[in-house]
C-alpha cells in the first residue's frame, strides 16, 4: 500500500487530535483511500510535555527544517497558529513541492491571496477546511458541492464564544459580563477573549467565506467589524420582545453591483433557523442562485471536530497526490457581477435603536424630528417603563436607512439635553 | 481546453436544468475546472416537445445506443427515473467504460449494491448527489467531508411533500386532506402522492444515507416504513401543546450493536432545529463521533437545485477523468461495530398515544392496567375535553418501551368496551 508521509507543525490541541484520528482510524482510512497516511515527523517548540496521545519520541523535533527538507514528506500540516513564522513555513514547504493543510484563519485572512497564488504557481494546494466551522464541511460545500452556483449572500455565526455569550444572555437573563465569566469557566472563552468577542475571529473567517463564494480576497481593513462587548441584557430582552434574537453575524452580501462585507451584532427574526443556533455552535446560511438557501450547522470548535476537518483535507490531498493531479483544487473564480466593495457609509440596513431619555415630555418629539430631517423613517416605537433613575428607554425600529444617516442622527441626538446615555444602534437583517 | 463529453438520458425537468446550467455557466465551469463540459447527446422518448432550454436538434435521439456506443462520451447522466430500463442503461454504460451520474434514488435503493459493485469492478464511478436533498451537498459531506468519522445516527427530513403537509397542518391548523390539496395546487405534491406521503421516497433516500454512514446496503423490505396519511390535526395540535412538532423522519440509528433503519412520523422537541424545518425544505441531522452533531438544510427539490447537484457530480467526475484516476470515489466501508439490523419488534422508543374513550369513569384505570401489566410506564396523561359525540381523547406520553409491547397493549385496549376509535401511537425521538 502506498504510503503518504505527513509532517505536522504544531503539536497542540488540534495537532494531537489529528495524530489521534490518524492512529485510531488507520484501517478505516486505508480501506477508504487505498493509502497509508503516516505522520512522519512532528515539529513543536515543546517536545517534552505529555499530550493526550502518545507518539514515538524519535519523530518529534524542534527544527522545522527536518520537515521542510525531507523529500519523503508529501504534505505539511500547519497547526501552530499565528501569522509568523507559520507563513514562512508554508511558503518554504510549497517551494519544496509539498502540499499544505492549515487551520490558520488569521494567517489566511491576512496572507491567503499570496499563499494561494504561490501554491497555484507551483502546482500545489493549500486546503483549509478546519479554518471555518471546525468539522462542518462548509469549505468543501462552497467550493465543490455548489460549484455551479453564484451566491447572493452568506450569513454566518462563526464564532462559538460570542454565540455562547449572546445565547446565554438571552436564555439565562444574565449580563454580558456574567455570561463571559461562565464561558471562561467552561473553557469556551480564552483568558483574553478580545479576538472572539470583538469580531476579529469572525472577520478572518468571513474573508475566507467571501473568497470562496464571491471569488474576492477582501482586505481585513475593508471589513466592517463591530463586536458584542457593548450588547446589554436590556437590548437582548427588548429585541426578544420584538420577535428577534441578537447574533454576531459575519455577512457577505451582494447589493446590486456592490458587495458588503461586515461583522456585527444583528437582530434576526426568531423564526429564522439562525436564531435557534445556541451555545458554541456555528452555522452558515448560504443563499445561492441554483441550490437555494442552505444552512450548514455544527460545533464550531473542539479538538476532534477541527481535527476531523484536517483529516478530510489530508484524504482529499492524498487522492490528488495518488492521481498525480496538477493544481487539484478547483480554481476560485471572481464573481464579475460584483463591481466594488461597498463603503461602510453606504451600507443600508434596518436598525434597532435604544435611546435613554429623561422622563420629560417632548424628548420623543425632538428625536423624531432629527430622524425625519435626515430622511430616516420609523417603523415602530416603544417607550419602556422608567428606571429607578427616572431614565426612560425608548426602543425604535427604523426602516432601511443609510449607515451614514444613522450615524449623523445619533451624533445629534446623543448631544441633546434630554438624552442621558449614548444611544445603542444594532443592525437588523431579514436574512 | 480538453473536452469532456456527456450523454444525457432523460430530458425532463432536471435534465433540462442540467442543460441550462452547463450552458449558462459554461465559462464559470471551464475557468474552475480547466475543462469544457459538453452535452454531446440527449436521449428521451419525447424529442419534439419544447423545453425551457433550447438545444441543437441534432443532438436529440430516441435511441440510447447512440449514447452508450459513442466512445467519445465519457459520462452518462441518467435522469429518466424508474428502475427499468434505467438500470440496464447504467450497466451498459459502465460496461462501455463510462462513468455515471444519476439522481435516481428509487433505482439506487433497489439495485445500488449491484450497480456500485459493477462500477467498482470496472474502475468507474456512479455519483448520485442529487438523489438525496437535491442541491444540499449531503452525500459529498458524508463521504468526503466526514471521511474519518463514525456515525451514531442520521435523522432526515428528506421528503418535501410530507414536510409541507405536516408543517401546514401545524401552522395553518388544517386537516391532512386540506394540506394535501394545497400542496397539489402549489405543485408540491404529485397527482398520486402515495410514494411521498406513505414514506417510500424517504425510505429510498434513507437507504442511501445508511449506506454512506454505516457502510451497509439495507434491503427495502428491512426498512420499517410508516407514512403520514393517518396523522390528524388533533394529534398535531396535542403534540404542539406538549412541546413537540410532528415530522416524517428517516432514521438510521445505532443502538448498542444494532442498527435501526426506519421511516415514520415522529414527535421531536420544538426547540430542536429539525422541528423548525418548514414547507418543502429538507434537513439531515447527522450525529458523528468526531465532528459532532451537524445539520444540513436546504430545498429538497426543484429543477435547478437538483441540477446543481448533478453538475457538481459532473465536475467531480471530470476532475477524476482528467487525472486518469482509477476508482476515484472513496470506498464505502462497513461499520463493523454494527452487528445486525434490529428487528422491528425490538425497536425501543418513547411514544405519544391518543386513546378515544367514552366519557365514563373507569376507562383510564383499565387502560393504565393493561399498560402496567405489559411493563409500559406512563410519563404523562392529559384527558381532553369531550367531543360533541361525548368521546374523550386521552393523550399519553409513554417512557421508552418496546415496539412489540406497545402493539400488544394497543391490540388489547382497542378491543375494550370503553374505547371507541383505533388508538393513535406516534413515536417520539430525543434526536
Amino acid at each position: 500500500m502506498k504510503r503518504i508521509n505527513v509532517g505536522l507543525v504544531g503539536f497542540g490541541n488540534i495537532g494531537s487530535g489529528v495524530v489521534k484520528i490518524l492512529r485510531d482510524r488507520k484501517s478505516l482510512l486505508s480501506e477508504k483511500t487505498g493509502l497509508d497516511i503516516n505522520i512522519k515527523r512532528i515539529c513543536d517548540q515543546d517536545i517534552s510535555s505529555r499530550r493526550n496521545v502518545s507518539v514515538n519520541k524519535e519523530i518529534l523535533t524542534r527544527d522545522i527544517k527536518e520537515l521542510i527538507n525531507d523529500p519523503q514528506i508529501d504534505i505539511l500540516v500547519e497547526l501552530m497558529g499565528g501569522v509568523h513564522p507559520a507563513k514562512e513555513f508554508i511558503l518554504e514547504a510549497l517551494k519544496k513541492g509539498k502540499n499544505v493543510v492549515t487551520a490558520n484563519k488569521a494567517l489566511l485572512a491576512q496572507a491567503g491571496q499570496e499563499l494561494f497564488a504561490e501554491a497555484a504557481d507551483r502546482g500545489k494546494s493549500i486546503y483549509f477546511e478546519a479554518s471555518v466551522g471546525a468539522g462542518i464541511p462548509i469549505i468543501k460545500s462552497l467550493r465543490e458541492g455548489l460549484v455551479a452556483n453564484k451566491f447572493n449572500s452568506i450569513f454566518g455565526i462563526v464564532n462559538g464564544t460570542s454565540n455562547y455569550i449572546l445565547s446565554s444572555m438571552s436564555k439565562n437573563n444574565c449580563s454580558f459580563e456574567e455570561a463571559l465569566k461562565v464561558a471562561r469557566l467552561k473553557g469556551f472563552a480564552e483568558k483574553d477573549p478580545t479576538l472572539d468577542i470583538e469580531g476579529m475571529d469572525s472577520a478572518h473567517k468571513l474573508i475566507l467565506l467571501t473568497y470562496l463564494s464571491f471569488g474576492r480576497f477582501v482586505d481585513l481593513e475593508d471589513v466592517f467589524i463591530e463586536g458584542i462587548s457593548r450588547i446589554s441584557l436590556a437590548d437582548v430582552n427588548y429585541a426578544r420582545e420584538l420577535g428577534f434574537e441578537i447574533k454576531l453575524l459575519a455577512i457577505a452580501k451582494k447589493e446590486n453591483e456592490d458587495l458588503e462585507v461586515r461583522v456585527h451584532p444583528t437582530l434576526i427574526p426568531k423564526d429564522h433557523l439562525l436564531s435557534s443556533v445556541e451555545g458554541v455552535f456555528n452555522a452558515i446560511y448560504v443563499s445561492s442562485d441554483l441550490a437555494g438557501n442552505l444552512l450548514f450547522y455544527g460545533p464550531g470548535a473542539g479538538q476532534l471536530s477541527a481535527a476531523s476537518a484536517v483529516v478530510s483535507d489530508l484524504v482529499d490531498l492524498t487522492q490528488d497526490i495518488k492521481a498525480g493531479l496538477f493544481r487539484p483544487t478547483l480554481k476560485t473564480v471572481t464573481d464579475k457581477s460584483v463591481e466594488k466593495l461597498r463603503k461602510i457609509d453606504d451600507f443600508e440596513s434596518r436598525y434597532y435603536i435604544r435611546f435613554t431619555a429623561v422622563d420629560k415630555p417632548g424628548v420623543l418629539a425632538k428625536i423624531s424630528g432629527v430622524l425625519a430631517k435626515l430622511g430616516i423613517s420609523i417603523a415602530s416605537v416603544t417607550q419602556k417603563e422608567p428606571s429607578k433613575a427616572q431614565l426612560v428607554p425608548i426602543v425604535m425600529v427604523i426602516h432601511q436607512a443609510k449607515e451614514k444617516s444613522i450615524r449623523q442622527a445619533l451624533n445629534i441626538i446623543d448631544r441633546m439635553d434630554g438624552i442621558k446615555e449614548k444611544s445603542v444602534a444594532i443592525r437588523m437583517e431579514e436574512v
